[in-house]
């Protein structure tokens, strides 16, 4: 394991952010809990939405005088397959457990587990599935708390897999989830919190940008900011459905020609799959460059992808699975107004017809795209709720108060 | 600058490759060079045609008992850069030489031969512009002997670099082209060779394979075994006419339906603009599955092209400009026929109509591949030429030899 230095960042900055009385009721928890200190343990230091959150939210903390450290697991190849093998099936993929993942997920856990032996932290809070495992080598007794904190859609789960797991749940003091449809059946944990990824208003990805300047920032991209533009900004896999986003573009194409089709992703080299996805959406999309694809490796950053959804008419996020649409939060941030799958965490995000639109199908996708069309003054309207449904849910700060609430609650 | 270290080649497991005549001259000419030391320079230690052969040709004179270092040049992007502009413009691209690009060039030119002021090598070879420079600190007077290794077409380099260049290229003491038209207009050099770049027989790229064991490597890429098969290797670049090949494709299916085109290529992660080129191939090819575009990204390695050159019916290397089709010679040497551009080096590997085709258009292209499809006979014949071809000309040991004479030539 890895103690990760993050790049420092001022609380004070963020003060504006908070209502009076959460910064007063935040002023208190944090009294309560000076002399605690916290570890937070994940797979990667960059890369997914996770890692994303900890370069801002561990900052944010030792700022406001806490002692939390960040540590991120050591693993070879042979274990990230494992792992990601986990999480598919945590969100309900067919597969047999083998006896190998299992040899090979505990030989993880006990390589990192050496490195905890001497830890003296009040409070150990563990995400996702990867490090899961290390709970196993807590001391005991154990005057610290453990925490799991599970980004991943879990209402469904492969029940090989989950029994398996839950013999680590068992043994956290508490459970995170992202909401309570995603507790998995017939969990037996310790207490349950429900608390929502965040976004960090300050981020390169959300830092305030004119709509000019976001329009000129996309224009080397071939965006024609006097037409109309649609964007989706996720990784290319069957779960965001961009070839389902390529046939609402279709339709919608026909009410209004000039519409472009923005498919923005983020690809990892070591992916294949990743790659087939990206191929084929290419393919569908054939030589219609109205539709742009665009990556990391086209030039496609923070800043770019907050300058395409800042410069957006609509974003979509029509996911058929998912934990949580940051994507969402982040478009709706920016006062774009924004489309989601009606699925798994974006139902909490978009309140349907108030703060965006759900959807279940292409047809239904392209109707909402082209009623907000339509009516520019309704697709302003949807944005500003929805706007306002982030800065009180979504942000950040809101994320630090949830934590210290959890942690003054197992003291 | 920093010094490779290569992996150890066995000069005895390439005796094979060599007539008796050829190994006795190569014999005499070790000896004369005995206590000589060599250095090669270039940029890369990966990635290229000119690395690659590298890393056969330094590890196999080491073994020959010759005193040769290959050294790597330190260069950052913005070096690159104006180096990569050096190659375009070389190759004939319009654009003016700005005094930056030459201040750029010149600090790298500087700060690498701090490395060199103390060298004590007889014979100094510097391939293609990057390290060009370093020949203005050559000691005065100097015993070594320096070489500049051109790979490029510069048979109609714009004027403007090519007369910058020049002030470096004079201090060489020879100058080695690929083939006598690639000499620029007005050089002013040394004494000038023409060496062709050679592919290593033993190498992962080029090992023997069965043709079975070949089609078994490439089915995983979805390749149907018992279709017909034409492959493309290549960048994905404008000079490669990756989009002519899939005209071709397009043409030649009506007449044989079941054909199949692969275009399989090497990605780097750090240059947009092959992505821009394979997405656009992608586009072309839309959703006909029968076109399979592949590359390191899709998990294609050396052993993969190695397979897909075995396995294929036809190779078509249908260049509009090349240095030397390193995949043509790679192809024959499999036995498998070959249709290349009229154009550069490929002039010299293919001879029209008796070791493959040379073409023009899509549509000679289209109706070469029509040809040897319908003509198996025909087409083994060429590729039984082909491979004798390159078996006399173009092997690591052939180039070996001929840059043996050189240094001897020079002492």
């Amino acid at each position: 394991m890895k103690k990760v230095q993050v790049l420092k960042k001022s609380y004070k900055d963020y003060l504006q952010f908070l209502e009076e009385d959460d910064r007063e009721e935040m002023d208190q928890l944090l009294k309560k809990l000076q002399g605690k200190k916290i570890a937070m343990i994940n797979a990667t230091e960059f890369g997914g939405g996770v890692a994303e959150i900890l370069h801002s939210f561990i900052p944010l903390m030792q700022d406001m005088g806490l002692d939390i450290d960040w540590w991120v697991m050591h693993g070879e190849k042979e274990f990230f397959n494992v792992t990601k093998a986990f999480h598919n099936c945590l969100q309900g993929d067919d597969a047999c457990l083998e006896q190998q993942t299992i040899d090979t997920f505990f030989k993880y856990s006990q390589l990192n587990a050496n490195k905890i032996l001497n830890w003296e932290y009040d409070f150990v809070v563990i995400h996702d599935p990867q490090p899961l495992g290390l709970v196993a080598w807590r001391k005991a007794p154990d005057i610290s708390r453990w925490i799991w904190r599970c980004h991943i859609d879990t209402s469904t789960p492969n029940l090989d897999y989950w029994n398996y797991l839950q013999h680590y749940i068992q043994q956290y003091d508490a459970v995170i989830f992202t909401m309570e449809d995603f507790v998995g059946e017939g969990l037996d944990a310790g207490r349950l919190y429900f608390i929502t990824p965040p976004i960090d208003p300050l981020s390169y990805k959300n830092i305030p940008l004119e709509k000019e300047e976001a329009k000129k920032i996309i224009d080397r991209f071939g965006i024609d900011s006097n037409r109309p533009l649609i964007t989706q900004i996720s990784r290319f896999d069957p779960w965001k459905d961009p070839l389902g986003v390529i046939e609402v573009y279709k339709i919608v194409r026909k009410e209004f020609p000039s519409v472009q089709l923005a498919l923005v992703g983020s690809m990892a080299s070591d992916d294949p799959e990743g790659w087939d996805y990206l191929y084929m959406a290419l393919r569908r999309a054939g030589e219609d460059y109205d539709i742009k694809i665009v990556t990391n490796f086209n030039g496609v950053s923070n800043l770019e992808v907050n300058a395409f959804q800042k410069a957006s008419d609509i974003v979509l996020q029509k996911s058929i699975k998912e934990g949580f649409g940051l994507t969402v939060s982040e478009a709706l941030w920016k006062g774009t107004p924004v489309i989601g799958g009606n699925t798994g965490g974006i139902r909490l995000q978009i309140e349907d017809g108030i703060t965006g639109y759900l959807v279940d199908t292409v047809e239904e996708c392209a109707e909402k795209v082209l009623t907000l069309l339509r009516n520019p003054a309704l697709a302003e309207e949807m944005a500003a709720a929805g706007f306002e449904k982030v800065r009180k849910e979504f942000l950040i700060t809101t994320n630090i108060l949830k934590y210290l609430r959890l942690f003054n609650d197992l003291l």
